[in-house]
């Protein structure tokens, strides 16, 4: 497994989780040391869990970094999913102003989303993701075998970011993903390659058009702010990313067809597609209109923007251009009043 | 004072330490709002010293910003001096993946050397600068009255980066300095204004050829090696920087002059220039020997590369290629064996 891995230096620190380190910790160090016996590697083995993603755990891999020695030639290795990249790549970004990098994702949600593009961050008490840096990767190795252990909630929440891709931007994909869905169910192999490949190059293209997310970057948090909203009142860890993002998109699509702005039909594939993946479409019990409200307006001028689609399958915009009547609409029809 | 201060965005958080504070503060925020009613300035009031430049403190800063909901539009403000200007760089980097960011340092040593070049970092108890980034910020304001508040040492502590910068690349400065050291005791300002502007452009210079120090920016760290030594040996904040720094340079001439690379009147220059500036040229008297060793190899590889002197003034080398008994001569010839 993980083919051949070439990195700089002869330093690597290698954190990863209690989870996926039983798995493949021993594969790849055997693979990074194979060939080049001069090579040290220290490993970080994390709690699994979006709540360690928190200053803490990211003062241990300093820790292990400095206690090692580690100089600015030294290679960090991520593997695992989006909570081990994106504090390991914080961690790779601000030790000694930065050493290489690479990512070896684990998850379909990691290997289709937060492995590329570059963003780290650790979470705050108040909030997600709050500090962090850009820093992308010398590399990314993904080895589709992984698949064939990750649990299958872990599985689908990364179909949500796939599905998302064709929804937003690739209506072609979007139809593959509609005639494949069971294909993908069952972890066939080509199909996956094929789906991690074409998000892949779908997120490449739009990070490299606008890497700091000045605007067409952000189209592709189609459904996070309502998903967002979700995590945080629900608890970290609650539901998976994926399956916010999933019920976020139900809402976001909602809104796009009140506004006028979408067709019924579409809403249907929409609704059809999620629940072949067993992904949710019902929000959780406990959320009410003014729970979404609280936890959607992080910005200081007061002015939501929104990712909605609008035209036909594939276009969306990035919007503060709606009537507010209509997200109060779409907030009572999926939660409490 | 300050001239006119043009932000980005509507809000602004200003860093700063109780020392700067109650000299600068009002006038600064007076300056941002003035012409601009709509802004609002959140600030933050460090402990002054170097064993606060640490993750509490910087953990503080990033607790202001979120409760003040500032957003990716804000732009942090670093007033005061390098410990100010890196722990609110590397907060401006880090918070929500990077802000605007604006340096007014009212330091020599931050106005000549760590507000320009981008470096940012905080320490971690196992050493200084470990944890940190590169990030431009969007302009540095310099104001040379700020110079009359400043106490001596810290005011010559700033002149030894601004005398190495003459050593290592700019003869003709070096004796603009020689000639103009008591002008400069004296803080005249017009006579400081040239040699900060002139230290500046030296160091503008150095940064865009080599931003991330893989070579030419390292010779910047002339004196530096033997200086952390001292400073980690001492106990951080016992001696000022410049001070070490200093001490690094007679230190780094003296084995320069060993090794046959640079002439004796030199020598003579360099210790002449510094007791003028009325900075140490006598090493703390409880370092020994092997406490430098120990302190100065901080690398993995177990190589110590110096910047050392070589050939006429202005010419300098980074380097490994040297004979270590030689080190061990200079170190002897300052600490106990």
């Amino acid at each position: 497994m993980f083919g051949n891995l070439h990195v700089h230096g002869n330093s690597i620190l290698v954190v990863t989780n209690t989870t996926v380190a039983p798995l493949y910790l021993d594969k790849v160090i055997d693979n990074l040391t194979r060939d080049n016996p001069k090579i040290s590697v220290e490993t970080v083995i994390l709690s699994d869990g979006e709540q360690y993603k928190d200053m803490d755990m990211l003062m241990k891999v300093f820790d292990k970094a400095i206690e090692s020695r580690l100089d600015r030639r030294s290679t960090f290795v991520a593997l695992g999913g989006g909570v081990v990249g994106d504090m390991c790549g914080f961690a790779a970004a601000s030790f000694l102003r930065g050493v290489n990098f690479i990512q070896i994702p684990t998850t379909v949600m990691a290997q289709v989303d937060s492995s590329v593009g570059g963003k780290t961050a650790i979470n705050h008490p108040l909030g997600k993701n709050l500090i962090g840096t850009f820093y992308q990767p010398q590399s990314v190795l993904i080895d589709i075998d992984t698949l064939d252990t990750l649990p299958e909630r872990e599985l689908v929440s990364g179909l949500a970011e796939v599905i998302k891709c064709g929804l937003v931007r690739d209506p072609e994909f979007f139809e593959w993903l509609e005639k494949n869905m069971d294909a993908l169910m069952a972890r066939d192999h080509v199909a996956f390659a094929y789906a991690i490949k074409r998000s892949i190059e779908n997120k490449v293209e739009v990070v490299s058009l606008d890497e700091k997310e000045n605007g067409l970057r952000a189209t592709l948090n189609f459904g996070h702010t309502f998903g967002h909203a979700i995590e945080t009142g629900f608890g970290h860890g609650r539901w998976l990313h994926g399956e916010a993002v999933a019920m976020g998109m139900v809402m976001a699509v909602d809104m796009s067809h009140r506004l006028g702005w979408i067709d019924e039909p579409l809403v249907r594939r929409v609704h059809n597609i999620l629940n072949k993946a067993r992904l949710p479409t019902v929000a959780p019990e406990f959320m009410t209109v003014e729970m979404f409200k609280s936890l959607m307006s992080k910005v200081a001028d007061g002015v939501l923007r929104l990712v909605l689609l609008k035209g036909p399958l594939g276009n969306c915009v990035f919007t503060s251009d709606y009537d507010k009547d209509v997200l109060d609409e779409t907030l009572l029809a999926f939660s409490k009043p």
